[in-house]
C-alpha cells in the first residue's frame, strides 16, 4: 500500500483530456500532485491515504481556469454599465481608474475576486490589471495559481507614467516571479488602440528574449477593427502579425469580429483565443465565432472578464453562456457541447496560458488543482452525461470542494482560504467605497 | 400594537410596482397577506408579530413568477438537445412523450420541478403539460401557486385522443378549479402548427364564454412564421387575431420573429408576451425583441420554458440572460435594465397570467408571496443598486427564504415544502428513469 496525502472517491470524474468520463472514480493525490486516476475499486486497494473523502453524488473535475479577468475591478461591480465598450471605458472606467486606483485598491479588489472565484471552483485565473505585483503577492500568500498580466499602455496610468515605465515594471515582475510554482508573469498590452507601434516593437524584443507569454484585448468591437483598417491599413490581428507578436503563448481576448482570414491567421500563428461570452453580450460587443475557431484548430479558452462589466466571476455560468450563444449564432444546439465548453474552461485555459503541462486535466503528474461539484440537488436530476448536468443544470452553488496544488481551499462549501467576514469588511471599507462611490 | 403573523426586516425591499426601492425596510404579514410595507423603524412601533425575522443583508422581493414552463419535463432534463426546435420535437420529445408520459410521470416530474423552482425563489409558475389535473392536485397539496395550462392539440397525446377530448378535459379542469385561491386553470393550445382552425373556433367560443386565460407558443421560429404565411396567407399572430383569440389574458410565449405590425397588433389586442431567453438560445430559435415590445407598451413576462430544453428552472438566470441578450441584440447595455428584468420576472408575470391583483408586487392587500435574497457574499459586493446585484451578481443560491401566501416554503436556504431525499428518490425511481433512459 502506497502512502499518499489524499484519496477522493467521486461518482464521476471528468478528466478533460481525451480520456473518457469515469464512473465511481477515485483520484490519488500526494505532495500536491495527481498520482493516479481510475476506478475507485481498483485504486482503493493500492493506496493508504492520510485523508479519504467520499463524494458520492459529485463530479470531480480539474479546477476551472479563468483565462481572462481584471480581478481588482470587483470593487467596481456596483457601477452601472453605460456603454457600449468605448463609451463605458471613456466615461466610467478610465476616469475612475485615474482617480481611485492604487496599490491598496488592487489588494482589496483582488482579494474580493479571489474569494468569489475560489468558491466558484476557479483555481487559476489570468489577471490583467494595474499593480500586478500586488496580485502576485496575494496569490503567493493565499496559495492561488495566477497568471499575472502586467498591463502595457502608452498613456499614463495609476501604475506607470508612460510606455517606458510600463515595460520596465513588467520586466521587473517577470524577473521576480519567473519559475514560481504558482505565479506566471505575463505581458499584457491593453489593446491595439491603447498601444502604438513603437511600444509593440520594444515589447516584441522583450518577449522574444524572455520567451514570455502575452495577453491582449483583440477584435472586441467592430469599431476597433474599422479604426485599425483606417490607421494601419490592416485588421488588428494582421497588424500584430506583421509586428511579429502572434505566437503560441499569445492570448487574444474577445475576438468577436473575425473573417476567415483572421481565423486562418490565428491557426497558423498558434495563438489562443479567450472567449468572454457574458461580457461581450453585456457591452454589446459581439459574438466570438467559437465553433469556427475550434473547427479550424484554434485553441479556445474561457474567461469571465472583470466584474465591472459582467457582474459575476462565474466560469460555469460563462460555460453555459458559451453554449447558448453558439447555438443562437449558428441555429445549431450542438454547435458547442457542454463537454467542449468545460474543456475550454479547463484544459483550453491551461493551454492558452502555457500551463497545460501543469494543470487543466486530471493527468497523473499534474498539480492537484481540483473541484468537486455536487449533482444531487433536485435542480440537477436526473443525470445522464455529467458534463451536461454541470453546464446546463448545476451552478457555482453546486461546487463543494476546491483544491489548489493539493491544498484545500473550499471544503463542504466552506471557503477556507478567506474569512468571508474579512472579505465583506474589505469590500465595505471606507476608502475604496468612498472613492468608487464618488465616481459613480 | 396590531397583532400580526409575521414581520420581516430586510436591508432592501424592491416593491416592483412604481414604488421606489426601500432601504432598511420591513413588511407586515397577516393571514397570508401583505398588511404594510415601509421603513423598519416606523413599522416596528405599530405591529406585534407572532414571528419576527431579521434579514439584514437581504433584498426582499415579491416571489418570482415563472410565466412559462413544462414542469414535468424536468424528468427529461438529462436528454441531449439535438435541434433546432422542430427536429428536437419530432425526433426526441414527441416520440418520447408518446411512449413514456402518463399521470405518474407528470406527478414525479412536477414535484422535481416544484422543489427546484421554490428553492430558486419562484412562488408561482404557469405550466403547460399533459395531465394538468395532476399538477393542480400537487399544487394544492404543497401550497404552491400555479396557473395550470391544459394542453390543446388536434392529434392524439398521452392525455387525450383528439381535439374534442383535449377541449373537454380542459373545460373540466376549469370547472373544478376556477375560483381556487392558489390554482388558476388556463387553456393552452400548443401552437399554430399543432392546432387547426376548427379547434381554434371552438376554443374561442369556450374561452369567450368562460372568460378564461390562454397561453400558446407563438412566433418561436422563423419557420413557424413562414409556414403560417404559406398555409394561411398570414403570420401566426395575425391569423389568431382574425380568429378572435387575441385579448388581455392571452400569453404569447417566445415571440422571437416580430415585425413592427406584429408588435402593433400585440399592443392593440392587449396580449402579454412571455420571453424565454435561454430556451430560445439553446434551441437556436431567435431573440425576442423585448425592448421594442416594452417601448410599444406590451407587457412582457419572463419564463424558463421546460428543463428539457433549458436545463435549469432558474428565473434569476433568465433575468440576467434577458438583459445580456437585449444588450447583444441592440448594442446597448441599457436596452433592458436589471430592474426591468426583475419587473418582468414578477409583476410582468402576474399581469400576463391575470394575477396582478393578487401577486407580483409588495402592495398591501396582495398575497404574501415573497422571497429574500442574501447580498452579503463576496460575489455580490459592493452593492449600490440592489436590483443590479440581484440580477448580475447574485444567483439562485443567494435565495434564503420563500413564502407563498404567507406560508414558509424555504427557510434559511432549507426547503421546507419538500424533502430533498424524497425528491431525489422520485427522480431516480425505476419506472420513470427506465422509460426516459430507453428513449435517449
Amino acid at each position: 500500500m502506497q502512502p499518499i496525502d489524499l484519496f477522493i472517491e467521486s461518482r464521476w470524474a471528468l478528466p478533460m483530456d481525451d480520456a473518457p468520463v469515469l464512473e465511481h472514480a477515485a483520484i490519488a493525490i500526494d505532495a500536491g500532485r495527481i498520482v493516479e486516476l481510475g476506478a475507485a475499486s481498483a485504486l482503493a486497494a493500492r493506496y493508504a491515504p492520510r485523508e479519504r473523502l467520499m463524494r458520492p453524488h459529485h463530479a470531480l473535475l480539474p479546477g476551472l481556469v479563468n483565462a481572462h479577468t481584471h480581478a481588482a475591478m470587483s470593487l467596481m461591480r456596483h457601477l452601472p454599465v453605460r456603454g457600449p465598450l468605448m463609451q463605458w471605458l471613456n466615461e466610467t472606467i478610465w476616469p475612475l481608474e485615474r482617480r481611485c486606483v492604487n496599490a491598496q485598491f488592487v489588494r482589496s479588489g483582488t482579494q474580493l475576486a479571489m474569494a468569489e472565484m475560489l468558491a466558484a471552483g476557479i483555481t487559476c485565473f489570468a489577471d490583467m490589471y494595474f499593480f500586478p505585483e500586488e496580485v502576485a503577492r496575494l496569490a503567493r500568500a493565499r496559495h492561488l495559481r495566477v497568471v499575472v498580466g502586467a498591463p502595457i499602455v502608452d498613456a499614463r496610468t495609476p501604475w506607470a507614467a508612460d510606455a517606458d515605465e510600463h515595460l520596465d515594471k513588467a520586466a521587473r515582475l517577470w524577473d521576480e516571479y519567473r519559475g514560481d510554482p504558482l505565479i506566471l508573469p505575463c505581458f499584457a498590452p491593453h489593446s491595439p488602440y491603447a498601444v502604438g507601434r513603437e511600444t509593440f516593437v520594444r515589447l516584441r524584443r522583450l518577449v522574444d528574449q524572455l520567451d514570455a507569454p502575452l495577453a491582449m484585448h483583440l477584435h472586441e468591437t467592430q469599431t476597433e477593427v474599422q479604426d485599425s483598417l483606417a490607421a494601419h491599413g490592416a485588421r488588428p490581428l494582421a497588424w500584430l502579425a506583421d509586428e511579429g507578436l502572434l505566437r503560441p503563448g499569445f492570448s487574444a481576448v474577445h475576438m468577436n469580429w473575425l473573417t476567415d482570414d483572421d481565423i486562418d491567421l490565428a491557426m497558423r500563428t498558434g495563438i489562443s483565443v479567450v472567449h468572454c461570452p457574458q461580457s461581450n453580450q453585456r457591452l454589446g460587443s459581439g459574438i466570438c465565432p467559437v465553433g469556427d475557431l475550434r473547427a479550424a484548430g484554434v485553441n479556445v479558452a474561457l474567461g469571465t472578464d472583470g466584474a465591472a462589466s459582467v457582474g459575476a466571476l462565474d466560469l460555469l455560468a460563462e460555460a453555459r453562456s458559451a453554449c447558448l450563444l453558439a447555438s443562437l449564432a449558428t441555429h445549431n444546439p450542438q454547435a458547442l457541447g457542454a463537454i467542449d465548453a468545460l474543456r475550454m474552461a479547463t484544459l483550453g485555459g491551461a493551454q492558452a496560458l502555457g500551463l497545460a503541462h501543469e494543470i487543466g486535466s486530471l493527468m497523473p503528474g499534474k498539480a492537484a488543482d481540483l473541484v468537486c461539484i455536487d449533482l444531487s440537488a433536485p435542480a440537477c436530476l436526473p443525470v445522464d452525461e455529467p458534463s451536461d448536468t454541470v453546464v446546463f443544470a448545476a451552478g457555482r452553488d453546486a461546487v463543494t470542494d476546491v483544491w489548489v496544488g493539493g491544498r484545500a481551499m473550499v471544503r463542504d462549501r466552506r471557503l477556507l482560504a478567506f474569512d468571508p467576514a474579512e472579505i465583506a469588511a474589505i469590500a465595505l471599507e471606507a476608502p475604496a467605497r468612498a472613492a468608487v462611490g464618488a465616481a459613480a
